[in-house]
């Protein structure tokens, strides 16, 4: 069976396309999630044209071969893993940028593009592409649009979702399909688009993307307020919003992720604070913002409100907020990351939640989180040579999700459902949702050939 | 047939709520486009509960008469028209705001709210929704969602889909799906709110919704700007957004709509000029954007630039570009609007045109626009009682939307398909694009009794 695949990709093909040797294909195994079962490719097909990916889909549906498409392997949610016997299919040298248009503001572009690439590129022309994942240097547009992506900017600039205008499409027969457009605006027929917007390659595999560009804002400066609770950090996040501002980021990082990063890079945040938040503006006077900001923090209870005198410094405490879930995971060795997100006004309530958790398990969770869209990523730390200590974390990862749902938020705000949330994606749906969801699937792809077994 | 099907209606509804009379019922018959067919319906249901909405759907699959959902019946593409023996199920009456939740900034409606109370509801809490259609104080945002619609405001703020969080949607055999969520990001499963969003009631019945609301921004000031030639005023458009300016409204009225809204209101737009560009800042410094804009105007060869003084004056300018369509209507007795959008730097191309078409058919036809997102509303004007001049207005018409397609542009920025643009729709996705789209549609309403025959 291995032997027929391999030599029919062969027939439209280029040699180097077709990776077949274990000891390279074992690569393009799995993502970064943890507790997701993975297993070994027959093949690996690195693209790099549309036919190519065209005539790889049509030999995977003629030979009822699943096919799992790639793009860096940087997801969280085992949406990327391959397993046994099945086709990957890496879009990641499809990676050119092929138009920046700066008076439609919109970039073509392949799916293999990586985001911080995009962005650099663009800026040139003084726009920006916002969606801003912390993975930014190394996650592919393809995956962002699979996962609808976000990241630190989205509370005042949204998520992927927002600047996807049109795609193209190979689905799971081999056909290519157009959807959206390159203008502002368009309704003509049912959003396609938007719908493989985190599909998560379960109903076609994106070969080309319209993105919307913005007009690069003024750099940020950065407001880091420490808090003696979680609570009152909420609290001051729901003051901020109330208040009617938007910051071009919000975000909390918690004693355990603080003192993470500290020891990891030795960064000098604040080692005794329980809550630190981090606002920035980018509007016409960011120093003035800031001042109302700072005013709103210690109303709400900040023990020290620290603005950055520069963008330096500025930059310095995005990259700390940035680099928690690394530091976060070389705590004990390993960790799994969460991504409830809850009404921004349940915030706290889910932060306390999460430590009666932690303490209940005997385990350390740090949380980082997107704290004006509600968006949290507790993140469990274990010992991966613990055997009971990994069952526990996947334990309190689930008891996790459950009080998101509790709290009225969702199970993913961000990573995705992949393997990892499959049976709780369930319960978020219900019984009608779920039944939806799986015909318009089928509608998709009727062989189901495309990431069986994820999502739902 | 119909004597069955208004039993069984009862069964589940009370007597106000099924109306029959063929003198009341013949209301309900259609929307606001020309040239759509309409029939008498079987009975009318005036719904004021979720439960009554399914009830209503269970006996229509049960005998197969197919439902068109309505709203306010301002739609311009006849997709809320009725056929003979079909079932209009009304949402008016489902009017209530049930939540507004400035923490989150949410608010929660039913389908019947009128746009523009929910506007005026929510601004006491000092937020604002901002899809702003010209129909605002009429149509409902049910029927904005189930078309996607936009408005004046869009070019800042977003259209519709930018603003629905979750739904209730009642499906063609009464189950009840919830879609969504109240939180500000979620990936969890496909995007159905967004496939909902412009689905012309093909595929439920939204009977709730979760909206995102924004701060209310300052009040706007506008400029007016006069143009010798609809490529100048184009120009300036591109120059606007070029230059990284993000007005709060940018909108164009031909030499044919000013002398339209002058005739009907007397409101003393300046008759001689070409094209008129309105463009609003909302801005920390509005009059300094104003004075910036103008300057981009004048360079892109702006005879007259005139910012008002005041927020009063500024309004005038509003009502006179949403008084428009009204008033071109009027110059013959009837018009046909177009809702062709392009990229914004064909916007000139587009323009000159329409002008040939118009020229080509001896017909007066007007052009406003939401200029900054490249979507114009050419109105053909005819006389309604001249049989000869509507056939060739129906032909203008649609060689307008050959021309957006070869500009580069969908047929339909934000009035949607309905019956008017079926062909058209089908040439602009072409065959792919229309198959999948039937497959999802057949996999929502596998009876086929949500508003068959329209989009495709
Ligand atoms: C350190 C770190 C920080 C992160 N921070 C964030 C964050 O801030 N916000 C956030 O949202 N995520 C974050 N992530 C998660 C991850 O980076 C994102 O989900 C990203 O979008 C994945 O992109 P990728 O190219 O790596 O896709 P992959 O992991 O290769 O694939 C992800 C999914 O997309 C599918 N896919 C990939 N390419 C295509 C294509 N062309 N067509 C169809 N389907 C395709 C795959 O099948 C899979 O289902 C982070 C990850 C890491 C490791
Ligand atoms: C003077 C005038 C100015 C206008 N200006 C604009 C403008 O600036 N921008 C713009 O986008 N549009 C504009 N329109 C068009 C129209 O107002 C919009 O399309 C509006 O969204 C229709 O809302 P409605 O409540 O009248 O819906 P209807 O016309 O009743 O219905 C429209 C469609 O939605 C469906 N529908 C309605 N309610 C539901 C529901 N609860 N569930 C499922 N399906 C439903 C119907 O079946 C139909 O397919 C204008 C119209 C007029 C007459």
């Amino acid at each position: 069976m291995d032997d027929l695949l391999v030599a029919r990709l062969r027939e439209g093909l280029p040699v180097e396309a077709v990776l077949t040797d274990p000891d390279v294909t074992v690569a393009y195994a799995r993502d970064r999630a943890g507790f997701c079962p993975a297993g070994v490719p027959a093949a690996v097909v690195v693209a790099r044209t549309v036919d190519q990916v065209r005539h790889t889909l049509r030999t995977a549906t003629e030979l009822g071969v699943p096919v799992v498409p790639q793009g860096a392997r940087t997801g969280l949610s085992g949406a990327a893993n391959a397993a046994d016997g099945w086709l990957v299919l890496s879009l990641a040298r499809m990676d050119r940028i092929l138009e920046i248009d700066p008076v439609n503001r919109i970039a073509v572009v392949e799916p293999g593009v990586v985001n911080a690439d995009l962005t650099r590129a663009v800026q040139v022309h003084g726009l920006t592409y916002p969606p801003d994942p912390s993975s930014w240097e190394e996650c592919t547009i393809g995956g962002n649009i699979a996962t609808g992506s976000g990241g630190l900017c989205c509370v005042k600039y949204g998520v992927t979702a927002e600047y996807v205008l049109g795609l193209k499409v190979v689905l799971g027969d081999g056909r290519l399909l157009r959807t959206g457009r390159r203008t502002a605006k368009g309704v003509a027929g049912y959003d396609l688009t938007r719908l493989f917007v985190g599909s998560e390659g379960t109903l076609g595999v994106v070969v080309g993307a319209v993105l919307a560009l913005r007009p690069l804002p003024p750099p940020q400066l950065v407001l880091a307020a420490e808090f003696p609770s979680a609570r009152a950090a909420g609290e001051a996040v729901c003051a901020v919003m109330t208040a009617g501002h938007t910051p071009a980021m919000l975000e909390l990082m918690d004693a355990t992720s603080i003192r993470a990063v500290n020891t990891l890079l030795h960064m000098g945040l604040p080692p005794t604070t329980e809550a630190l938040l981090l606002i920035a503006s980018d509007g016409p006077d960011p120093a003035a913002e800031l001042s109302a900001l700072a005013e709103l923090c210690t109303a709400a209870g900040a023990t020290t409100v620290v603005p950055a005198d520069t963008v330096a410094e500025s930059e310095l405490l995005l990259a700390a907020r940035r680099s928690a879930l690394v530091a976060l995971d070389a705590v004990k060795g390993a960790s799994m990351i969460d991504d409830v997100c809850v009404p921004r006004d349940r915030l706290a309530d889910l932060l306390e939640g999460v430590a009666a958790i932690g303490a209940r398990h005997g385990l350390t969770i740090g949380v980082c989180a997107h704290a004006g869209d509600g968006n949290t990523h507790p993140t469990v730390c274990f010992d991966p040579a613990d055997a009971d200590e990994g069952r526990r974390a996947r334990e309190s990862f689930d008891e996790i999700m459950a009080l998101g749902l509790e709290l009225g938020g969702t199970i993913t705000g961000e990573h995705g459902v992949g393997v990892l949330k499959k049976e709780w994606l369930a319960r978020e749906l219900g019984p009608v949702g779920v039944e939806v969801q799986r015909r318009l699937r089928e509608a998709f792809d009727p062989a189901g050939i495309l990431n069986p077994g994820k999502v739902l």
